[in-house]
């Protein structure tokens, strides 16, 4: 039995208490971008720490000004990359909290009417059950081999869905020990649940919050209506003329950089059998909404869009109140493709937001740090040898794919330490990520560890 | 000193009780609209009969499926109409509670800069302040002269600010006992705070709730951006069409009924001095939104609106989250004037919003019944003996206004008890009713409270 081999059964063998462990983790209530989960936030992060200093990283909590990082080592000078993996411990919000089954932290494995597992929580898929897959595969192969068989540092990271804004930041100040030869990224998904895929496009982004305040306070919409300006009006007005009929957003200047695929790219995705009335019947749709001249798949991967996330303005609760608010409100993202700059972009929102004012009216915006969209150059042997391990795992072919949700950190890897990724992950489109009732599948936890193993051992080769 | 002379020195010397008696109805949080507050909006009802029947006013709290009417009646034959006194005694609730200056629900009196005085409450002038002038009128009359001059119905509802569902079917119950001779209605606002007013044209109102919904659940923004429908653009798209750029609403047949002013109410009106400036500069605004072909007093007084009272989806927490939701919501209101139909209105706007909702998304609708508008005949001898008794007590002659808000039950007590109504009410435009820190004036509670009883006994002269 060869190495890999032996680790690959022990990988088997202790996979319900690889199950244990991250039913642990999925437990503490880690939402970085509610500031009343700070407590868990940090559990997550020292709960992460002491698990790698039990598998035999050398690891540690590391402060910052918002959440901490969690910083690991295990290195001796091999030959073959010194490779970075890099997860988040942190996850999304649980709202609407009434459309889950289930407590959201309380997580359960349950069985399909097909018969395939799912292990249900938030943060299942994204991103503690992907990157428990690295941390089960490191700990198989030092359980098994006394090492791993290439240096790994491990970076975790507590903020990435709020925007990241302690990274860049950290990254700057811990250049030298966080540089490596390549970065391990596991936050993406596979092509479907036979094909693995590594993602070699990724949307960029750029977020704003609009705040439009009319009267000094709410009015009565029988003594003002008619007369008073109403901002649920003029947002309402400014969503609607971000897009014009054709689904292209109006913005000047907003399609500069946009890069077209190349048509050998586009080739390999048409036989991809993709079917825009699968993946958008799962939930429950059926016409795709985006501009009329482009393919399904351009439409989320390679294209740009501006979406709005919330908005809210009056009154809300049941039964009716004749109000014309004092203000209005509506979160916006916008999807970043080729060399679509954030800072023009929302340059170009704004003012054409301000255009749409009217003088006794204001407007406040509050940003959100914006990254650039990132390419991938295909032909890299860390991505051949990605490819390699993860056929030899699966049985098929791995997809190269675009990916339409942005990976900021993998922009920031290169730009601050020269570092290219690769960026493999075992979650699927149906894990309602993001959403009530997130799913990781079974086969995806006990799988992906097993992929992370081969990786380890493919990037080991000459 | 004559009957009417001993009834208003009796009020002057009361006052401070009168006020202590209207604190504690203002302590009582009857929010009709919240299920909430079902027992304290029985507690009011409970609080009004008891007072009635203190001063003399046989009254007794009559259940309905919904918050309960008080009845009270003082009556022996006497010459002169028998009149029907209506107000309501539940409010408006209290959102955005932060807000408030102090505790919407434990009154205050405070004195302004210019040393003026004004009672602090949410209610305290829509409508408990208003119904509480004429309660402690009719007591003063009471206990001075042992009797009221004409006969007296009185009516309080509980539902006025949540659509007055049970008023109906509670008027055809009991039609016989509530139809008299004329109804006076205390729930409208005087021209400014030295002219008292009669109000002899209100707007009608018909109001729609409309739920949006598209994919199953929410979903990734950047999985899915670009692709699936977003609720919360097709629901501004909604808002943004209802409005041409002249400020004219474009739903088919929307003006069909719209009736103009006769020249001689405008002449009228243009000798009241309003000035728009000061209207919308009081709640910070300058320019008038409406028709840009109208008059700032028709935007207000006889010119149809819609307005929208709340609207919402997605996220509305701190930080992002990135998200198209699966559904967005808005409220609706409808101010409207002349013939124009609810029904025909409510079934143009559904119309309307089916024809934006994409064939994979759909629409349900809440409706709040509806009521058209009203006019009033200026040349009633009722409404000349309010003319001179509004004059008498405050010197200036009192003028016959539009008014934008709706006040459903003077048509309801038209149709079907046959019965005109006065409307006389000492409210002023900065009362912020419906809106925080909702006042009413100590001069428009005193000085209203002499009104009725100058009115109840100019309407008991031949």
């Amino acid at each position: 039995m060869s190495s890999i081999d032996k680790v690959l059964a022990r990988i088997d063998a202790d996979l319900d208490n690889s199950l244990d462990r991250l039913f642990d983790l999925l437990r503490i209530k880690s939402i970085s971008t509610d500031p009343a989960y700070k407590a868990p936030c940090r559990e997550a992060a020292e709960w992460l720490a002491r698990e790698l200093n039990t598998i035999g990283i050398e690891a540690a909590v590391r402060d910052t000004t918002g959440h901490p990082m969690v910083v690991g080592h295990k290195k001796s000078g091999k030959p073959g990359p010194h490779v970075l993996f890099y997860g988040h411990y942190d996850v999304q919000p649980v709202d609407p909290i009434d459309l889950w089954k289930n407590d959201p932290f309380e997580p359960s494995i349950q069985t399909r009417e097909d018969g395939s597992k799912i292990i249900v929580a938030r943060g299942s898929s994204d991103d503690k059950g992907q990157l428990m897959t690295f941390v089960e595969a490191a700990r198989a192969f030092i359980a098994e081999t006394g090492d791993l068989p290439i240096d790994v540092t491990i970076l975790f990271e507590g903020e990435e869905e709020s925007g990241s804004p302690s990274l860049r930041p950290f990254l700057e100040a811990n250049k030298e020990e966080l540089s490596c030869d390549l970065a391990l990224v596991c936050d993406t998904t596979m092509w479907d649940a036979q094909t693995p895929a590594i993602a070699v496009m990724l949307r960029g982004m750029v977020g704003d919050e609009i705040i439009v305040k009319a009267a000094s306070r709410d009015l009565h919409s029988g003594l003002y209506g008619g007369s008073a300006r109403n901002p649920n009006h003029i947002v309402a007005e400014i969503i609607a003329g971000l897009h014009d009929e054709n689904g292209k957003v109006t913005l000047p200047g907003f399609y500069d950089g946009v890069i077209e695929v190349p048509d050998n790219v586009k080739a390999v995705w048409d036989n991809l059998g993709f079917s825009v009335e699968r993946f958008l019947g799962e939930v429950g749709l059926k016409e795709p909404r985006g501009e009329k001249d482009r393919t399904a798949l351009e439409h989320i991967w390679t294209r740009p869009t501006v979406e709005v996330n919330g908005m809210w303005g009056g009154y809300q609760g049941a039964g009716s109140k004749t109000v014309i608010p004092a203000e209005a409100h509506a979160k916006f993202t916008f999807r970043l493709v080729g060399d679509q700059n954030p800072d023009k972009i929302q340059e170009a929102f704004r003012a054409y937001v301000r255009s749409k004012i009217p003088a006794d009216c204001t407007v406040d915006f509050i940003a959100k740090e914006g990254s650039p969209a990132l390419r991938i150059d295909f032909e890299k042997p860390a991505v051949e040898k990605g490819k390699k391990a993860l056929q030899d795992e699966w049985g098929t072919e791995a997809a190269l794919i675009g990916m339409g949700g942005s990976i900021p950190i993998v922009g920031d890897f290169k730009r601050m330490l020269g570092m290219d990724s690769l960026l493999i992950g075992y979650g699927l489109e149906d894990d309602q990520i993001h959403s009530p009732n997130e799913k990781y599948n079974l086969t995806s936890f006990h799988k992906g560890i097993r992929s992370w193993a081969r990786v380890l051992s493919e990037l080991a080769e000459k």
